[in-house]
């Protein structure tokens, strides 16, 4: 191991630091933006609520560690970056929404939802989720316009009917359902790790990957994707509210079975740390060069919040 | 006039006719798609119910129109076209919910949040959304990745927090408050003009047209888009329910400020007669080639329903 955990936490905060402005600066153009006036300073409000208000940037990091990992300028990788944050901040405002997991505090704060209204907070989401492509579709993001509507395609893909909205139309049908674990792994490998393998895929197109690497890369982080939605359930166990910012327990409170649950915490802990191994050998062509992405897992596995 | 509106009638059925079925087999795909095993069953069978339940297919209409205009093989627009009724389709399922317009009928069926539940309609647009340009990045839609980039760039700019989405956002906002015309010509060609002058210039960047042609295109498609909310504004204050397949007058019953309102039907008629003026003279350029999109222009405003 190259660094201990600590770095690795201070490295993710500063790369969620570089990706604040950026996001900040895309929701402003849209104030002036064609083809009208500009978009409504309510709507603005409420992207901006949603968009700006914290979190880890986790995906964004994996995308420009990615790219890293293929020797390009992580910088770079900003604006894909962006419009993958933009995705993922979308599913959970409509996720939030009362007709779907209705929840009022999200990283510590209200909901978009709650803060303004349901109607705001579904057109908000939507806003987000047609940024996102807005974004990969400009030069600024990759001067190759294959390398653009390739990012289009994999990110699309990752977050459609057969990815993640399929993943959350089966979490909802699995309420007060027993599923086997099999069914849950599909449900959550739609839900949370299409997006999260999509995030490193796309790292490796940016940075022009071959086929071979960029199958690698995919399945570091379908593998990734597993282990972050085990340690997500075993938070939701065990975690505490304040410190999460969130309420816990909640999934089994509603009846929604979790692979902890289903598993057990102790198989559910063997499992992670066998998935951390499999992210790591995912990676074992690349070298030491991928030491920070393999860091990614084990921090993933490791964390308690 | 080269041909009565009884032909272009025709045209247009064979057109939405010719369309049908590369939607049914978009949405059929995803039954196999990577990168899970599919999307569930209930999605699917609510975008199917919202994506091929009829209608006019008028902007799919026009980008193949515009195509044609060019030279080019409608039929090579197919693609694009679907991309761009799944993203109309979308807005629909979205604005009907009960958090935005609360409407239980549309194209004369339940809408999807009735026929299925809120939590579906909401994720079958979601999924309707991001499948609109997930078609953009693929290689069928056109050979070229910079036609691909740049038809996602229109849309996405069209769809979004400054264009269709912020129209809605201003059209709920103004319930109940007293609007002046411009402010509502804003809402309107933010709400319906984007989404209409985007397809024609889609189908403009599909066919290889130069700047200045695109940009007649786009002025042209942005007074159809008046033409067409004018019409619409008519027919709801003079139409009838069973033939429109939706509830009409309920603009005015939720103190929502359409142009005729605040111009009055015969003031109203007279614009709508000039903007159709005004298309014809956006299309001058290209001579007798364009006659059919002329005839588009005139069909929107003599249409009944």
């Amino acid at each position: 191991m190259r660094q201990s955990t600590a770095p690795f936490a201070r490295r993710l905060a500063e790369s969620a630091e570089s990706l604040e402005p950026v996001l900040a600066g895309l929701v402003d153009r849209l104030e002036d933006a064609s083809p009208a006036d500009g978009a409504p300073p309510r709507l603005l409000a409420a992207m901006r609520h949603a968009l700006l208000g914290g979190g880890k940037r986790f995906r964004p990091f994996l995308l420009m560690e990615t790219v890293r990992l293929f020797g390009a300028a992580p910088d770079a990788a900003l604006m894909a970056a962006a419009a993958v944050e933009c995705l993922h901040t979308y599913s959970l405002v409509h996720d939030d929404l009362p007709a779907m997991d209705d929840d009022a505090v999200r990283r510590g704060r209200q909901t978009v939802h709650v803060a303004f209204d349901e109607a705001t907070a579904i057109l908000a989401g939507d806003a987000l989720l047609t940024l996102a492509f807005d974004i990969l579709s400009r030069r600024q993001t990759h001067p190759d316009a294959a390398v653009r509507s390739e990012l289009v395609a994999v990110l699309a893909r990752a977050a459609g009917a057969g990815g993640m909205v399929g993943g959350q139309m089966l979490d909802l049908a699995s309420e007060g359902r027993a599923l086997g674990e099999e069914e849950v792994r599909r449900l959550e490998g739609m839900k949370t790790g299409a997006l999260i393998a999509a995030a490193c895929e796309m790292g490796a197109v940016l940075a022009g990957a071959g086929p071979a690497e960029r199958a690698a890369i995919r399945s570091y982080g379908r593998r990734l994707g597993l282990a972050f939605q085990i340690a997500d359930d075993l938070l939701d166990v065990e975690g505490v509210a304040p410190e999460l910012g969130k309420a816990t327990a909640k999934d089994a409170a509603r009846g929604k079975a979790t692979l902890v649950q289903l598993m057990g915490v102790k198989r559910a802990r063997a499992v992670l740390t066998e998935t951390v191994a499999r992210c790591e050998a995912a990676l074992a062509r690349f070298g030491p060069a991928a030491e920070d992405l393999a860091e990614a897992a084990r921090f993933v596995a490791e964390r308690r919040r």
